[in-house]
């Protein structure tokens, strides 16, 4: 476990709302910029400093703005560098890997998502400089953000200012952006860049004003880069602040989309720093209330749940059903911002329970891809819809089906993933089933849902293969734990398919019997007959399930008869790697050890498959062959959970601890990649599910809280059917 | 067969020393840049626009500077942009796609590597401006260019001009370059970039002078972009002229790259644009004067020959031993540079004629490569040294093994020819001994060419399967001919590696008796004793060699059986892909079609193999079934000496203006990826080695020449074991 570095998080409530630090640490500014990360659900921005680091991430994104890379297939482009300002005093220019640093804060407001920064440096020339920075994206609006630099001195000193929009940015050693045009004169300038294969169009644009001196400003910049650049003599006992207000808008959202930047910067800067905060905080106010969780006698817990919130109400769609949240969310090149199984099965669930309508927008984004995961199960000899593995613009499957060797770069690694994780299917229809029991939203089912349920099963029942055992088999597959790839039988695949289709046969009755008229249009669309309905019963009914006598579910075909390593006593402080580090791919698919359990997973989605002591047994067996300290940084959250499903909250607070510190401590050195999404989501998941025990049944709610002892209460609200409910659960 | 352009291939006298176009086409833009590259041996630069345009391709190449990239393993870093010259008239940017382009000229001096080009342009204000664009690459020295833009107008503009160095440059979406620092004052800027992955320190640097008019200068630009503008107002009646003396030196050949640079480019700017150039047009006459070939009767044979000797001249590493030419030179990006069996099969010949101080760096280069071929031939569980068949920086294999399927961006295409395609460790021994043959350079031989061909054998025969038929045997290898890969027996392989081991018998009882020291020194270092010497002359008496009765070598085991189809009747003049193309992959390895024929490949390097009339039979065979219009561009030049060798010259001079027009014409529509470097050196082979008929032998040398009917002479030069001779050849 590393240091918790700088990261304040001893004090209550207001530092519960605030993530801070107080020196700078080079080595660690990547992991920083990803903390640092705001946004407002469309446009996100790292950390990044306004005048930049050597080393540095400097990276922002716009949902949609997907371009074609190698290998990867395709990424939402890194857009060009719109939050920069640099700064001469006296000729030199200031950088912290310069002149000497006196005094570092930075903060991000959790409840304004407001990022502010203090730096006092010693230029080159001796003179002391006191600087102040802030940055918010308008969580009101899609495309609005605004800088601010304040700049202070001991002495009198020359100050030069450049506010500039900078092209030549970088996917991480890609590039993405033609230059098109640009324009500057002394109060904005505007720049148009437009994708490479894809060819959207981009309009960034920005309004500057200067106060507290008399400058001189004055277009500037180089092809790529258009600037205004401001200079003046800043006296002693005065403060200049520049302000920048920003604008970047897509071809995808608009017509005109420079024009359009230009006109909202411009707009923006009339009405003023002050009226923009405002109408950001309203709607930041809005969404706390709707979504905060409050834990009582745990800053930690607090804060990093907060965080977690934080992380997730930034990056996901509020202002399109066309996006979701990719694995890393809007915060970094991790996983090129694919949408996963993680999506769903994670994130989903606490926008379904507070924020129902961006819950929506993300089920949406299925429905919109439907095409593509028809396309999938086309090309794979199935019928129905097979929704990818790796999901980007448009719904057809992205996961590279081989990356570069890191060790030998001139091989390649085949990734199995895209062709055989076959689950996600029914985890997109599981999360569909849970918006709706949690909203009632019945349009939304009749509209989307159905198809989304309806279609899977038609995939499900097709790719089912009968075998002389009478059963039906799924082979070749990859579950959850990825430690064991290639298997078959998987049983959190195979429950997950029968469940799906028992889902659909219900949901066909529901619509049939209530909007016949859709029932009517959907089954000849996607061509459900009377024999398709029952096909899918008897797949259902013959799904190969193996239970033991003694209530255990074998993981897949084999994985029993695997050697069966302890874990707890090969557990090793000073070890940093996973298992699967440790033994290698083809060793640790030798063992039982595993990367997260399926079968808990499993339980935790569907604990009606577990009846009697069922959970306990199969807790019992797989919890302990679980690498939770170094396995998936999806599973602490779930082991939380089952952990109070078994009673045990001490075991499940650990368990939480690890999910909380996943990017705030930057637990697995990969926080830089960005956020952990999934890790995110299901924190919320831990406390509202787990230790607060919410249960949401066809006929109600209702808790059995399991709280660690050392909470003293928590308390959120979510909305039943449109009608808010307040959850207090007390020590 | 494209149109000319406008290419002017007409006149006589001094037009075969001068590529020229009179209009300016943006299609061909591309095609343009790489015909109009100039270089030094050293330092090559596209022929790229000054103030660009959109969509090209504007690059520049050092030797050496090489950095890592996915997939392709490796590639020449496209330097900074150094010759860019931005400008401005009453506000208005000049580019070619705005205003009015009144009147177009460029045009390539080859006699000394001067690019010029004149633009008559009417600004979008009304102003009708003339324009004058010159650089060229200092052919004296390693690290200099300069370019120079002259200005007038038929009224008074405001003028203003950016010269400047620009970081942000890619190499077809790759970044390789992290700007390290930059400086400019109001006279001169530079810059200090470093690649990637090599971490290779690149200093650029500029001074500049502006004559002819009133002028303010001041130094600017942006991150990565340090520029010089000077504005004044110009003229009716005057020419102002800006001149920029570039330096660009890599930390491969400085220690201190970046203080070079800007002392070699003031130094320059001191000494003046005429003093430079008379240095450079001295260098230029001395390689003209011993590298011009004469034709007369024909100036497009003319023009193409020095063409194609000019672009090899400005690609092959004058000043170092540690770099070759790559299958594009530096004129591309295409096959990134690297370097295959073309250098020595095609490039190397005309240098060890001519300029063989040159053919032996090329040779050193693999020398130099041979820890790297060593290690290859251990990875495939042999002896020796097996050259890569894509090699770079170092003399490692970088052949990639898959690349992306250009037709679905989610698959990659698996390349066989770096694992199997294993003649080209011969190929090189030929170059030795073809360089030793003329040249007589014994202290090359003795300390660097015979470990090249010894360590080659001791591959060979560590490789070679002797099988249940007394025969050794090579299986599952690509020939030269790659419609037919993964074939048992090629022909060229197993003759190439006998014909290498009998070559190694024979350079070891030489060096034994010339040189007993070396012998012993490399017998021990290389393991070769008595037993080994013993399995080469085993392994090269008992190789698959068959020849039927008829005398006809079958290209590789089963050939015969293929399906027989008639080329001749195929052969349709609006057809403009290859046979490949039209039949596929799979389908055209299932015919008799050659991309290329081995066995006549074999035949024009060792026609000894083929005594009586086997040369006559197997071109009667082989030539008919090759794809002359559309395959390999190796092809042509080879084809034309075959047919020479045949007795038909008329028939060769077809294939030679396949040849010629390679690049000129742009015949396969991707010249823009750079020079087809190993067709221009086989239009020297054609000439020299076809129609002149040279042929040199332990004995002396002697010319069977066969000219086209319309060619009246042909003259050339070339060093005789340091003996200058000429050859003159009238009709």
């Amino acid at each position: 476990m590393n240091e918790l570095r700088a990261l304040d998080l001893a004090a209550g409530d207001p530092a519960t709302w605030q993530v801070s630090e107080d020196a700078f640490d080079p080595d660690a500014q990547l992991h920083s910029e990803t903390v640092f990360t705001i946004g407002n659900g469309q446009l996100c921005v790292r950390g990044s400093f306004e005048e930049g680091y050597p080393g540095d991430h400097p990276a922002a994104f716009l949902h949609r703005v997907w371009d074609d890379m190698p290998v990867s297939v395709t990424e939402l482009a890194n857009l060009p560098r719109w939050w920069g300002v640099d700064l001469w005093f006296d000729g030199e220019r200031f950088r912290l890997d310069t002149g000497r640093l006196l005094a570092f804060t930075r903060r991000l407001d959790l409840r304004t998502g407001v990022l502010s920064r203090t730096v006092r440096w010693e230029a080159p020339s001796g003179a002391v400089v006191e600087l102040g920075f802030e940055r918010f994206v308008d969580f009101s609006s899609p495309h609005r953000a605004a800088v601010r630099v304040s700049v202070a001195s001991d002495r009198p000193v020359q100050v030069r200012t450049r506010a500039g929009l900078d092209a030549h940015v970088e996917n991480t050693g890609l590039l993405h952006w033609r230059v098109v045009d640009q324009g500057a004169d002394d109060t904005a300038a505007w720049l148009h860049t437009r994708t490479r294969t894809t060819r959207i169009d981009l309009g960034s644009a920005f309004a500057v004003t200067l106060d507290g001196a008399e400058a001189d400003a004055a277009a500037g910049g180089t092809d790529g880069v258009p600037t205004v650049e401001h200079t003046f003599v800043l006296h002693p006992g005065r403060t200049a602040r520049l302000t920048k207000h920003v604008a970047i808008v897509s071809g995808v959202d608009a017509v005109d989309p420079v024009t359009e930047a230009s006109r909202l910067a411009k707009e923006a800067s009339g009405a003023g720093w002050d009226a923009l905060r405002e109408e950001s905080d309203t709607a930041w106010a809005q969404a706390w209330e709707r979504s905060d969780v409050v834990i009582e006698g745990d800053p930690e817990a607090q804060l990093a749940l907060r965080f977690s919130l934080f992380q997730l109400l930034i990056a996901a769609p509020r202002f399109t059903e066309h996006a979701s949240i990719g694995a890393k969310t809007l915060s970094g090149f991790g996983y090129r911002h694919h949408v996963f199984w993680d999506t769903e099965t994670f994130m989903v669930p606490p926008f379904s329970y507070s924020q129902p309508e961006i819950a929506r927008n993300m089920l949406m984004y299925r429905w919109h891809g439907l095409a593509g995961a028809r396309d999938k199960a086309r090309a794979n000899g199935h019928r129905g819809a097979q929704f990818p593995w790796e999901s980007a613009g448009t719904g057809e499957e992205v996961t590279p089906t081989w990356v570069p060797d890191p060790d030998d770069r001139t091989k390649l690694i085949r990734i199995w993933t895209g062709d055989i994780e076959i689950h996600i299917t029914a985890d997109i229809a599981l999360a569909v089933m849970q918006y709706w029991l949690v909203t009632g939203d019945d349009t939304f089912i009749c509209e989307h849902g159905a198809e989304l349920i309806l279609d899977g099963a038609v995939f499900w029942a097709s790719a089912a293969a009968l075998e002389d055992d009478g059963s039906y088999h799924f082979r070749n597959v990859v579950g959850p734990d990825e430690y064991h790839d290639r298997v078959d039988d998987n049983a959190y695949t195979n429950q997950l398919a029968a469940w799906h289709l028992r889902t659909a046969t219900a949901m066909a009755g529901w619509l049939a019997e209530h909007h016949p008229g859709r029932w009517a249009e959907l089954s000849a669309a996607l061509a459900i007959d009377g024999d398709e309905l029952e096909r899918w019963s008897a797949v259902a009914a013959a799904m190969y399930l193996p239970v033991g006598s003694d209530g255990l579910l074998e993981q897949f075909a084999g994985y029993f008869a695997l050697t069966d390593l302890d874990v707890a006593e090969l557990r090793d402080p000073s070890r940093n790697v996973s298992m699967q580090q440790l033994y290698g791919i083809e060793g640790i698919a030798q063992t039982q050890v595993l990367k997260q359990p399926d079968v808990l997973m499993l339980a935790y989605l569907l604990p009606e498959l577990f009846p009697g002591d069922g959970l306990a047994r199969n807790y019992a067996y797989y919890d302990p062959r679980t690498d939770h300290e170094h396995g998936s940084s999806l599973g602490p959250a779930i082991s939380a959970v089952m952990a109070c499903r078994a009673g045990e909250p001490e075991v499940g607070y650990q368990h939480f601890l690890r999910a909380a510190r996943a990017d705030l401590v930057d637990v697995r050195h990969n926080a830089g990649d960005g956020i952990h999404g999934a890790s995110a989501g299901g924190l919320w998941q831990a406390v509202v599910f787990g230790f607060a025990g919410l249960v949401v049944t066809p006929h109600g709610w209702h808790t059995t809280p399991m709280l660690p002892k050392h909470w003293t209460r928590v308390e959120f609200g979510f909305d039943h059917h449109g009608v808010r409910q307040r959850v207090v659960v007390e020590a």
